[in-house]
């Protein structure tokens, strides 16, 4: 048995709050047990330099952990006039996970930065991150649908990610901090909802894996994936078609 | 009238959460009307370089915001390299107005940072940021006490904060945005329990002022901060004698 | 009796040297006792880009302290790639003040800069900065005025300011390093010529303060205000009407 | 056939020159077809901060592009005054492979810096930063031994690392930058010499993909990884028991 | 008799590797003894503020050295925010060197940025990188020329530099780094095919020197630089006329 | 005759005013026609790493210009975060000018570092600043004998720096800004009182220049030098023997 109780292939309780900030154009609050992001998408009228008169528009994302998400103070990157190696890592991942599943020809000439902002990190924060900003993303995309902008919602299907890891030598799936650091493999698998692959990360902190590993992993994840699919389409409705 | 339909002496209303992240030594959220503000104490067993050795201790903060706490997206500090010039004013004034109630002769050899991190932002972030972070502080001692560090807990008295200015003529506590960005006049007042001041900051942002509306400012200000401190008891107990 | 012998509502020997440094538009070495401080205007023809295309001008400042102006060495601020956040704070003042007299709609579509280089500091530099500042300012935009700009001169009023503070249980104006490092409370007030102020800053170092004290420093910063604005006029001319 | 005439399962051609730099302690210049990378090892007698007395040692990397490493000229970092996000990712990457082979516990206490600069990119740079990058790190430890600071050298297997990808609908290994651009779906493995992964980054570039084809990647990267490691031992000698 | 067996008037081997990395417009290794200085020369089709739109161009450098190109690793500039204080003097005077014999006027609006990336250091790096410079600014040169922008190749002539110091007593040319570091006077020497001096710089590191140690070290830099210039001429072919 | 009336080899007036700050350990402001540098000399029980523990001390110095030293404004360098590389080129000259003179072996383990600080710019203002901060530097060094640290002041010799060009085809001493910008061949000679050479620099900026003109400048330089000498020992005394 797990940690904390939980089965091998159980999810810790999610629970997504949409509106929760009430200026951004789409605001989300995702809890992963107790790992809480708060998830605000900004749509602004300009691009970057590369896409200027493409009539292409562009999806960023930035990551960030309040100093005390953590068991101990992380000082502020403004302290050391450096954005964290890990902060850098996760952004670029979070913004290629939504761009991936987004039209971006259709968007029309925006950026839509995606805010994800820690408040309480117990594992899989980068992943709540991407569960949770797409929800923010699509909420700000039917905000502008509903003004007219699109006919259709630019998007072509939902993205939902989850951590898995072998720890004691089980896979399972949706670590929590204590599972993660002691674990002996750690992946994040970020799919579609249709069990395809849009992005995979592995690391066998303690010790290489087999092929058959990764085979077990990706079973878990493929059905962790739906069920948080699922929850996605409870919190904003059924919007990408 | 009031934008909000207060009086003018009238407070938003005020709901001070405590325990709201649960790794900091002390955690609240703060929420005036609109304006939320998480405020999280760290206690750390080091102090800076000039009270090395001296058997003093240390309280100091750091205030950020969002970058969507407000109508339009702010980029992070990082992103500039700076330390937004606001917002290293207002960690300024909030570390000395938290020292200024403490008895750091007997803090022991430690520092306190208190993290006040705005995710929505209505006005009066900064008194927010006080009359929470205060909370914030006290209930970090307050477990050091329990632990048997102190046999007294080292607080002089409360401390909370209220911007007061004149809108359209006329003198009103507790602003929000939009009477703060159309005021004429704009204060902070920081007192404790006795009606004694304790810092004071005021612009004429559109015209001078007499010394006749200083001192009815300071009338608002006084039964402001003494509602301010009740709820403070009400939220963390009566633990400053 | 005070440190240097003066009486507590007196000032310490003002001299304005005009045309200091022979470059600016408009300059000054303003000293304060031995506080001294160059205040340096100069006129460009931008604005900030929230003021482009609006027929508006704006009025900024820099604040800098030499490395030696003080008893020990400073190091200077691109030596940890911080501007300090004292500097950004007293800056921050220093515009807000200069501003508040001007008639930026009057100004035309040009930012006057006011450096302020602190030479020597004594105490009350960021007052002296203020006093200076209006000065150089003055006399760039009478420059202007001679060169056919303006037929009047875009200045509703002068502005000075000074430190009052309470030292030994007495208000005293005008303090001087040590006896602001020892005082209980500091106040610098920034008033225009009737006695009307313009922003306050106070903060009770060592102790809280009454309502009552509060009132007395004002007498003793109107009363100096006044001499600050007579020792301008003196300098620069009768040119703000 | 690939566009420069290779079949689907062919690495490029590859050198490993070592002794490349004659003051590193491990030092070779590994060329990949035209990606030519400078890989050098410096053995310092300290350690992080969080391994101090531990009697641990640490391994780290650092990952560069000359400007005209590639078509365009890419500004140097100090330009920006930002570590490129890009660079950050890939160096965090190389320390983590090479820490993943290596015997910390039995290192000493010292760090051993590999910095990998990339003089010409044609695709592939960071697997060849780790297959060249491993190298000079065997290198040096060697130096070690041979000085008698080891009985036996603190590595528990080699570390070769390979790109493969989607280009056209089909599998192909060692991707060079046409190919890696214009790809549907881009791998890389990082694995030891028994078929085991090590770590595994994977993403849709185009579009999303499925467990099959993952599965064929893996097929493919184990073969070249399997040649890659026989070319280290080529040049480095067979060091590693 | 010299550290490593040369006269004291003796350049150590010289080796110009033309088009050395495959993307620059102009691209050389020059090796002189263990000094090795990739130069690479990119075009692009701006110009710096101050001559926009005046159809002059503009020729500037930037100098690095690799991390273990010396004996001891230097931390990368990047990680302490700030361009090396001497990297910043040598590129400046490569800038100047270059276009002291460039004809700017008849470059057209066009940058040229010549990147000098020192791979091994022994001393006279910034010599080499004058020399090797020249080389891979004239190749870039003459690939516009190819094209058909320019009728005549915009350099008034050759440039090359040198080092020449006093060591021992004796004035000795081209001081490798043990002469360098233990030498009296140094000197860099910069000069053009007629015996014309460009730039000059000379510390007395240990004493100061006189004049007539001065003319004995031009005597032998006049020299020295003519050697360099037919090297080059072999190298890249005589299109300077 | 020169632009302003004086001839070729003719100084501008010179004042050095001693205990100009009354903080720093030595204090001059040095005035060469309108170029006014201030030179604080600040002595620091404290020397860099390299030399700790070896008894030795170090001197070193920082060069700045206020902003509107100069007939446009020029931004602080902390509003690029960079270090302005023409201050940096010229601090790293005052340091090497000023330490060769020195007996750092007899200065004790401490640092003394002399801030130049530019208030006013007319050309020559890094050689003002060699004249005048040899002067803070020599006060400095006689107040700690003075005080029984030293019984023979630790300097071998004065140092002093001039510049010297050829403007309109004649060789000119002590250049002010319209000659200097002017100029075809521009040389800092910086030296001790017996016509030897400490440091040389010249640049053929607007066209190269033969030993002849070399040789003829060093004449002019040597005797502005002995002039330059002589004004110090009125200024600070015959300290130094």
């Amino acid at each position: 048995m797990r940690y904390d109780g939980r089965k091998n292939e159980e999810l810790r309780p999610v629970k997504i709050t949409t509106g929760y900030i009430k200026y951004p154009e789409g605001s989300v609050l995702i809890e992963c047990g107790n790992t809480k992001v708060i998830c605000n998408a900004t749509v602004e009228d300009r691009v970057p330099p590369f896409l200027k008169d493409t009539g292409r528009g562009w999806i960023t994302a930035e990551y960030n952990m309040l100093p005390r998400a953590t068991q101990t103070r992380t000082p502020r990157d403004i302290q050391k006039l450096k954005l964290n190696g890990r902060s850098a890592e996760i952004q670029r991942l979070i913004g290629r996970a939504l761009r991936s599943v987004a039209d971006l020809d259709n968007l029309g000439e925006r950026t839509i930065t995606i805010d994800c902002d820690v408040i309480q990190a117990d594992g899989g924060t980068r992943c709540a991150s991407i569960t949770g900003g797409f929800c923010a993303l699509a909420l700000a995309l039917k905000g502008l649908m509903d003004q007219g902008v699109y006919k259709k919602i630019p998007l072509r299907s939902h993205v939902a990610a989850v951590s898995v890891g072998i720890v004691g030598g089980e896979a399972m799936s949706d670590l929590c901090y204590v599972e993660d650091s002691g674990g002996e493999v750690d992946f994040n698998f970020i799919m579609d909802g249709s069990g395809n692959i849009i992005e995979l990360q592995g690391t066998g902190e303690e010790r290489p894996f087999s092929k058959k590993e990764l085979d077990s992993m990706y079973e878990l994840a493929k059905n962790s994936i739906d069920q948080l699919i699922a929850l996605q389409k409870d919190a904003i409705g059924d919007i990408v078609r």
